[in-house]
């Protein structure tokens, strides 16, 4: 993957090519090897009119045959997406080698651009947001705020709590060179960082970014450190959905049964913090923490890097950046370099099963969507 | 599928559930039975703003479970690569049972906005139009007036023969109750209509529309009238394209190798007509029709209705019309009528194999992507 931040002047296809030059470095591929394409994006028709075939202008670009290649949308779960229609191909035998990609240009100067690809992300039949919304903030920032309020109203979380949860984040960021916030923050910097909504400051927020991630996925002889997938799954929201995202526990639950393990047996996990309240409830919807235990898991430091169950060891959304369409598949790069051993200072000890989960979308103020993948070295 | 045509007051919601309930209708399914949903569109982001999450907004809506929905995107062939992915799945034996929507709403007064949906359909680094593509005209049709142009000055076609061929299509798709244009024309009618560029008159094109079509693809207890898929093949073009649509012949070589049989085995074809050039270049590019012999198949009708290779008996693009991501699902629909026999008016007679290539987008003047299916009564 690329290092997540701002790449005024870089073009989306030649982030793309830098992720996937590097993984088919990693990987020891090349597109000759590769039988298809998957290709993540979310802003590319928003931020420069480039819809419908933005995957085979990047291939194209570098050089490729004549590959099947598919553009996948699926608002900040994109990248997930593309990487569950990869690993779907090769699981069934379709194909045995194929290139998945998540990239994404978001920044602009021109802030509202980059808000109104996020309103693109909702139901546009029930927009319902505040004054400001999409053009001083994300209008996803609205939603959150709901969120931030109801773990403090009915769950007992308080703003303290975020913002230790936030510093983590931050924290884990400043020892990952890929990672767009590189300065590790305490608690008492985040609450004192600009307001944003309701509870929420900008530190708790993830950053508007740029950014493009790759993964080979293969079922050829595998590499000298093979990362097998054990679970890939995907879920949208129900018509009968209630929660912030139950989205998740239904990809979640899918994810445990298809892998035939549990949240007990996670070493790491990457959930889609796209602000600090989000990682909260995405600990609950995933079942790797208990409901009421988020305060412990808090005070006891349970997902810090030393901690338990290490979560976001990459610096989440938060830190790392969230390059929408992109995020996916840099959750399975860090998966992927933890399970290796090769994740450096931010390494968690003895790494051999990690839980990835990235949501999108909001309809009805629930995520639309759900992917979740278990990775092993097993 | 629905017909096709002006949707003003029908939302892209409700015609997607009105394609979806009549698939369902057919195969005696409902979303309890169905595992994943693949959904094609283009122009939602565009025309209304909405991006990212289409497919959600339609199952929520219609009060399905929390099932995985991909969002695809691949310009005109954007319902072909749904149908693709949802082959593939059912096929590698990931689900056995998905729905596969392609919808799209691209009518609008403001012909520009139409227009505008097109042009993020092409790789907007290599943007290279004439006055008024765009604004007054597709831009798609400066690329069609090239390939018309190259019929003419190189191989020997007239206008004449184009005037026949869209004759033909517009004789087919009076006969079609899912057509756009139900009116039969004469050669001299088609030649007479308003000229748009270079070679092309308006009724050898494909008109602005909506429409929505989908397909149950199960690998249970098949229904009374079993339809097979025998191949599904996606191509893009490669970096050393240099015909006007060579993806074309990739993804038709590869469905060819993988059914086994060839193009003298198929009963009928529907190809991607978006002009009537389209046609003709498809039918060699196919495989369908030996170079050279294009001129002497329209002087004898041999893709007529009664000829011994009836092509786009559904009226094709020209007639039954275009809603782009619709496409590739419309002309699914249309194969599986005819190989049941159910197509009426414009049976094609004995009809046991039916060959469907669709195309979509455009970089460097070359077709961006293409995907061919084979489907078998056998």
């Amino acid at each position: 993957m690329t290092p997540f931040g701002r790449y005024e002047d870089v073009s989306l296809k030649e982030l793309s090519a830098r992720a996937i030059r590097s993984a088919f470095d990693d990987a020891g591929v090349g597109f000759d090897d590769v039988q298809a394409v998957f290709f993540g994006n979310v802003a590319a028709g928003v931020m420069y009119g480039q819809h419908s075939i933005r995957g085979e202008t990047v291939t194209h670009a570098m050089g490729a045959g004549a590959l099947p290649v598919t553009n996948v949308e699926n608002a900040c779960a994109s990248g997930a997406n593309a990487f569950h229609l990869g690993w779907s191909a090769v699981a069934g035998g379709q194909y045995d080698t194929v290139l998945v990609v998540g990239a994404e240009k978001l920044y602009s100067q021109d802030k509202q651009k980059s808000f109104s690809a996020f309103l693109g992300g909702m139901d546009v039949d029930y927009l319902d947001l505040g004054d400001g919304a999409g053009v001083t903030r994300s209008p996803f920032i609205d939603r959150y705020a709901k969120v931030a309020d109801l773990l403090l109203n009915e769950r007992g979380l308080t703003r303290e709590a975020f913002a230790q949860v936030a510093s983590k984040a931050h924290s884990n960021g400043a020892l990952n060179p890929y990672a767009q916030r590189r300065k590790a923050l305490t608690p008492e910097e985040i609450l004192a960082s600009r307001h944003v909504l309701g509870p929420l400051t900008v530190l708790m927020c993830s950053p508007v970014g740029d950014g493009a991630a790759a993964a080979v996925i293969t079922s050829r002889r595998p590499s000298e450190s093979p990362v097998r997938i054990l679970a890939s799954q995907m879920r949208s929201l129900s018509a009968d959905s209630t929660g912030p995202s139950d989205s998740h526990e239904y990809s979640a639950a899918a994810a445990w049964e298809q892998a035939g393990l549990g949240p007990e047996d996670m070493d790491l996990a990457e959930v889609h913090d796209a602000t600090t309240p989000g990682e909260i409830v995405s600990w609950v919807e995933s079942g790797l923490c208990r409901p009421g235990d988020e305060m412990k898991w808090i005070e006891t430091g349970h997902t810090t890097l030393s901690g338990p169950l290490p979560v976001n060891p990459s610096g989440g959304l938060i830190a790392r950046g969230h390059p929408i369409g992109a995020t996916g598949v840099a959750q399975v790069f860090e998966g992927v370099q933890q399970l290796r051993g090769t994740a450096g200072d931010r390494q968690v000890a003895n790494a051999r099963r990690a839980f990835l989960q990235c949501g999108g979308g909001l309809i009805k103020g629930t995520t639309a969507v759900s992917a979740a993948h278990v990775l092993t070295t097993e």
